[in-house]
């Protein structure tokens, strides 16, 4: 088994052995791009290291990597070791999946005090060579030998506090010696040995402890996060290549540039570059480079040959490039290339930009978006019109505006993070080792650091917004704060920042909701073209509906009408039906609900005409409406309170206002004139709470709610459904077209659709008496209770369409609360891997999706063609609907801001045949 | 189409259309018992009048019936509506299915002013025809004319006021002439119309009445009651048969008859009867009618041919038979005959001996046989020790203690019975429609009647104890009290009736559990024959196991560890456990409940050995364990009210006595010296207050517990499965052959099992460490959450076998909550068949046992013959049972009593092919 290959030998296609960037390196070779030369070792070096139990390479493999460096040292004129022009390589990971930063890298290797000597000769410049050294020492000493950061930074700190210099490049080539003659001590002292002086054993070293790093916590992490299967992530290649050198002088420059921009998708070179410097002073951030566009003044030449290299790449790979170079005294050179992470702002006009230039197809385009990465583009931007001045501005890093709670470090990130609170990551700067904390972050913000700095990059393809380099700011994260000038920003105080503008605020600042650009909007009827899955949102209101038609929904899969219930104007009707000793009571409260029940149904079919328009019928247990015992039991103290202490009308009425804070009925007793009114106001809670007592559920999820609810009291489904037929009676008659489905909720035997449509049936018939129309209707049932999928067959003999609710057929799949698990253990769980994911989110095919499989199996069977749906959350989750278009559902309902997400995910659905393609922009 | 049938031609095998009734009096008249002649009316009359909208009966039918009638004068020499010797006929109904007392019955038909002087002058006695002529008009007044029973009642106490006499046989010919005058009058006022004078009419009216009737309450409630579907139930037949009179004076007599004892099945002619009087005086118990023993003194040659019909009947039928008879004037007349209701008890006895005698085989006398009757004979009795005196004493009418508080009506027995309590149903005597109160009643306790009263054949149909005729006592409905002596019985005091001896008890008696019979043991060894299930007990206990090994357990099938930790001397150890603040703590509690724990499994090893038991690992969620918060604040109120007001050490002992009532703590508490402790104890309250809030669940039952809690702290299951493991090594040290199963309890997910295997394994391998024994072991998964049900094949590659926990998939896969829904919507889902049954009682094959069927299918499909049992309450349900057997598990678990129930019905299941037989007993 050949486990080495030079760059011009090894196939491009190959990335699971080469890893992407060794693949790259070999393609750009291929293809006559100026890389300088070097070799691959591939991972199955990798996973034969990791299997064996001595911590040995495998046999034959240095033996190959020698004569692969003999090749080198043929290409380069250089010898390794050698002491007057020595050949110095990089080495760097490189995994079949690209996952930035977390890997490591270690530049210069070759360098000893011999090779030294004859790079300072070579070079003419030996406070270059010896910084080399320095950062050789280190990096290898780090990566190699596990001794840890800081002993080198301080050390490093401390010689320029000696020097009396800021900047790195004013150390002196004496003081540069004096460091790494300490570095080698450190790691004499660290490692009871000398540093070794053997390139080659230095060369094995690296490349075990580059192997070694493909278990490291920071990789595996990642792997988790992003759900890469073993079976994708199979170890790691080593890149050897030879050291080319940026930092040779003012001719000489590194940088790192992508084809197009990648927070916009503008068609047009974007990168940045430092002169005088190695690749990682731009991507750590310790320097703040110039915009790649300085290039074109400095250095004309080399700006031509760079955008006639962008122009090669893209040709190509047909995919946006995010590429390194390195200019050593006015030689370009590429570094590595690899698909551009960006946001989905980019994504998107890249996308329609490369259709329209011939790059790509339609179904490329619509395959290059992981659909969640379009819930970015409706993340809220600052409203315009806001007033609130900036406290720092720092470059616009990754679009889009955040607030939250300021926390100063990734592990407090994380901790708050999972306690569902918003915070924004503020850091001097971020390492790798931070990636947990963008995870749980809103937002983050660097007080140094570039576009391309860890946190600019990272942030961007998770789609976050970020600010980064607001130097105005200083953060101190041992004391959890940051000062801006007089200001401090304590941990937990609430900040905001604009991704798009780099502006940074204390507070919480207004936001609104993003636009449609004209690139989405033809992204997205390119994906409708494609897509059988119909999406529908999930809507209660005509503003919500308003949305949910500019998102691109083609009806209301889910109108929920108790959400109507809970207007204030409404709560104490609705209280007052719930309070009602008998049927005759509860129908005078019905009788007023009906018509301003009637005006919300009207609404939201004038703005949906002539789409279809799905209206639940009451869900939630009655108890929901009234307030809750503690609550209750409070107020009614607070009023005899107030009854026992306050005199007087005026200083009552303001009592009034500052101790009574129940929601339903504040306007009522604002107007109290009298005790006597405080007394019956207590009496009205007294009832309540006896109410709420009586209604006391131990499982409320599993009580007395939906159907049986509907059919315990059906005068409230009667008013429910003649409030529906009124509406479209009403709509029709002003010549609007409705399309009406009343759907069932928590039904789990035919019988009780049996009984409902019997109510459907009988209203039909008045409304058709009163109004001379007889309204076309869809009666349906929610399958949301597991029962009712085993009774697909005769549930379908009754409804005209199924609608999932798969949120509760979760819950009672599992048996797992949402409320509780999601408290209690399921992080656990996912942590653990007992369960991939939160099936509250990802819909669980295996299990609930199983079940639905059957229902629709067995519904079709009784009602071929029968349409069905899914109304749960899940209807907006990209596998989730994958999963429903394989199973031959006819539509999902998801929140409007879900619909773009859902349409375009039913597009890959069909092109993918049924299963989401890997997240792309994650 | 013929509609009308004499007994002779009638196929008596034809229940459908002649009914249960008319065809036993076809099939009798056939085999040559002296049986009145009489023509059926069939029950396709019955349906095609109550289809028929003018409510008029079919064409011709009443043609029919009047050839009929003229050939009954050819038999009997009589003329219907003859003045000189006239034929009277009962009419009586009588359908498919027995429904005693469910119909009416109207005597005497035929008599008018002209046929009633032809009957004094045939009869020579007066005072009987006047009487006849009272009882008919009566009848039929109520039955066909629907006037209410107490005007009459009224009346006739009246008249007997006037006339100065008690009994009804005192009246007097002229006082009975004019009652009739009266009732006559009564008639015309209450319809308007004169009594029908011609017999044909009364006829007409009399079948159209009868008809009527099975459409009305009393027999739709019965059938409701019983499960008696429309296929079962076609209507009622009419039965209308020549009369012969019991009430001719002392050579006539009138007696209801079983060949057994229905109480006892003892092989013994059983009987009642009354000289000189009609059917109904027996049964309406408004005479105390003697034992049948005193015919064969009174008259010995009726008695000798009484017990010749007998055998006759009993070698026909090969059935325990209940027959009617009557002696007219010295001869012998068979009114009706069919199978005799007894409790199990008799059952029981009378199959064995049966099978005995060669009159039917082991398949036969297993089938006769419910299985839920058995249950009876597992009643309580009262505790012969008891040194209670009886308040009264009545007859012993049917077997059995049962104690509960004493109601007055039907209605109000109905009403505490929905809500749980426990009631005796007190009556002067009962009638029909009180069949409701007897359904909701512990036991029926009547003032008069005797054995074969209505009270008393109910309630020995129903199984349920009763005492009849308790004389003593005098019953005031309208003040809802009853007066023994000096004494009151007010509603809702305490009573205790005992059916076995007729004694009546104020207040409870202690029970005791019954013992088996060799007649059951042999029948049950007969079952266990022929079955192919398994029946497993529920134990917690060796109290238990040795209870479940008395009733014929093979096995534990589920022992529920969580029980062990709430006896007293362990809750403060596992609060202890709860309450720790980290691992260590915890451990430490842990380790005090291990030997704890061991012992409990030890003594169901010992107890069980070498039997398999199945122990479930902890399944509620901890804060289960601990006091409800309203509780702990209530307790800390107490106790800082005691801190704040007692002062000196022995007041303090006595107030914490009285004011202390928390479960777990007060011996510990009762030592308390100072106040010091006291401030310790509101200390430890606080913690336990403030962990159940930390611990507040909004749906527990879909919430932490179960393996989702046994991973979160895996300490707790290794010590459960440590001390199974261990307590097994001990047992077998002691050479006992132990059969252990652990089984997880909400797995949802095979990454669960291979969790808790591991810890299994572990503990395992330190067991054979420790003790230097391998215990075996088989490990399994309760199959409880739908999604076990839906993931079967890949739990089957962790779990050796499954057991369906019943209860919790139901609430599952309904989305009940069981409390819930049994105290909010369910009783109204029943009453108005949208559910058939409870599915908490009668295992819902159709939902949940389809998902039980499919687990089944697939566990399977991944390891053949995987033993899977059920161990939910429906384990215990015959029909579950049935289910459970053709869906092809190995085993039922259900609690101790129920183990002989479910031992029958797994017998039956294989003799039915799964479909468990209609309730014979019920």
């Amino acid at each position: 088994m050949q486990y080495v290959h030079a760059f011009e030998e090894g196939d491009g296609r190959d990335r699971m052995r080469l890893g992407g960037k060794g693949a790259n390196l070999c393609e750009m070779t291929r293809i006559g791009l100026n890389v300088p030369p070097g070799f691959v070792i591939t991972t199955e070096a990798c996973l034969a290291y990791l299997a064996d139990s001595h911590g040995e390479l495998p046999a034959g493999l240095m033996d190959e990597a020698g004569r692969q460096m003999r090749a080198l040292e043929r290409k380069t004129g250089k010898t390794f070791g050698g002491a007057d022009d020595p050949l110095l390589v990089s080495v760097r990971s490189g995994s079949a999946m690209s996952m930035p930063g977390m890997m490591d890298t270690i530049l210069n290797l070759g360098l000893n005090e011999t090779t030294l000597r004859g790079l300072i000769a070579q070079s003419g410049d030996e406070r270059f060579a010896r910084d080399a050294y320095r950062r050789f020492i280190h990096l290898f000493a780090k990566v190699a030998l596990d001794i840890p950061d800081d002993v080198f930074d301080a050390e490093f700190e401390a010689a320029k506090d000696r020097a009396g210099v800021v900047a790195d490049v004013d150390l002196s080539a004496e003081a540069l010696a004096e460091i790494c003659r300490r570095y080698l001590a450190i790691v004499k002292r660290e490692t009871g040995h000398a540093f070794p002086d053997d390139p080659l054993q230095q060369l094995e070293l690296a490349v075990k402890a580059v192997f070694g790093s493909w278990m490291g916590r920071r990789a595996v992490d990642y792997r988790r996060e992003f759900n890469i299967t073993a079976q994708q992530a199979n170890g790691t290649a080593v890149n050897v290549m030879a050291m080319v050198f940026g930092n040779l002088g003012d001719d000489s420059a590194t940088g790192v540039a992508f084809t197009r921009y990648p927070d916009t998708g503008e068609n047009r070179l974007y990168g940045e570059y430092l002169n005088n410097a190695q690749g990682e002073d731009v991507v750590a951030g310790t320097r703040t480079p110039k915009p790649i566009d300085a290039l074109a003044d400095e250095m004309p030449q080399m700006y031509r040959q760079l955008v006639e290299l962008r122009d090669r790449l893209e040709a190509h790979y047909r995919e946006v490039q995010d590429f390194e170079f390195t200019i050593e005294r006015g030689r370009l050179y590429c570094l590595q290339t690899r698909n551009g992470k960006m946001n989905a702002t980019a994504l998107v006009r890249s996308s329609v930009e490369m259709v329209a230039d011939g790059l790509i197809d339609r179904r490329d385009a619509l395959l290059r978006i992981a659909p969640d990465a379009l819930e970015q583009l409706l993340f809220p931007r600052l409203d315009p019109g806001h007033a609130t001045r900036p406290l720092a501005t720092g470059l616009a890093a990754s679009p889009g505006a955040a607030g939250g709670a300021a926390v100063f470090d990734a592990d407090r990130a994380e901790q708050l993070g999972r306690t569902g609170q918003r915070v924004i990551l503020v850091r001097e700067e971020t390492r790798p080792e931070d990636i947990h904390g963008f995870f749980a972050a809103q937002g983050i913000l660097t007080a140094r650091g570039g576009r391309t700095s860890h946190a600019a990059v990272v942030a961007r393809g998770m789609g976050k917004p970020c600010v980064a380099g607001a130097e105005g700011i200083r953060v101190d994260a041992r004391l959890r704060e940051a000062h801006v000038g007089e200001e401090i920003v304590r941990e937990g105080d609430l900040i905001t920042i604009d991704g798009t503008t780099g502006d940074v605020y204390a507070g919480e600042v207004a936001m609104i909701e993003a636009e449609f650009s004209a690139e989405l909007q033809t992204l997205l009827e390119w994906a409708d073209e494609v897509a059988t899955l119909e999406v529908r949102a999930n809507a209660d209101t005509p503003d919500d509906a308003r949305r949910a038609l500019r998102y691109g929904a083609v009806g209301i899969g889910l109108c929920r009408t108790e959400r109507m219930f809970n207007d204030a104007d409404r709560l104490p009707v609705v209280i007052d039906m719930i309070l009602a000793e008998d049927r005759e009571q509860r129908q005078r409260a019905l009788g007023r609900l009906l018509p301003i029940q009637r005006q919300d149904f009207a609404g939201l079919f004038r703005v949906m005409s002539p789409r279809p328009v799905t209206i639940r019928l009451l869900d939630p247990p009655i108890h929901e409406f009234l307030p809750s015992e503690g609550q209750l039991v409070d107020e009614i103290a607070r009023l005899a309170h107030l009854r026992d202490t306050v005199h007087g009308m005026e200083t009552l009425g303001e009592a009034v206002d500052q101790i009574y804070r129940a929601r339903d009925e504040q306007p009522v007793v604002r107007k109290l004139a009298d005790p006597l009114l405080v007394e019956e106001a207590i009496e009205r809670k007294e009832t309540m709470l006896a109410k709420v007592r009586q209604l006391f559920e131990v499982n409320p999820m599993l009580g007395h709610r939906g159907v049986r609810l509907g059919l315990t009291f059906p005068e409230i489904y009667t008013m429910q459904i003649r409030a529906i037929l009124e509406a479209a009676a009403e709509c029709m008659r002003e010549g609007l077209e409705v399309d009406a489905e009343i759907m069932v909720p928590q039904v789990c035997t035919a019988q009780e659709l049996k009984r409902v449509k019997r109510l459907v049936d009988e209203a039909r018939a008045e409304v058709q008496r009163d109004y001379d129309i007889d309204v076309p209707l869809r009666f349906g049932s929610m399958l949301e209770v597991v029962r009712a999928c085993m009774r697909a067959e005769n549930l379908a003999e009754e409804a005209e369409f199924f609608s999932f609710g798969t949120n509760d057929l979760t819950q009672a799949t599992f048996s797992f609360s949402r409320e509780d698990a999601e408290n209690k253990f399921l992080p656990m769980y996912n942590q653990n891997r007992i369960l991939q994911d939160n099936p509250f989110e990802v819909l669980d095919s295996k299990g609930v999706g199983r079940l639905m499989e059957l229902a629709v199996e067995w519904g079709r069977s009784t009602r071929q063609e029968m349409p069905m749906g899914i109304c749960g959350e899940h209807g907006g989750h990209p596998a989730s609907i994958a999963f429903c278009h394989r199973i031959g559902l006819s539509y999902v309902s998801c929140s409007a801001p879900r619909v773009p997400v859902a349409r375009l995910a039913a597009a890959h659905a069909v092109i993918s045949g049924g299963v989401e393609v890997a997240d792309r922009a994650a």
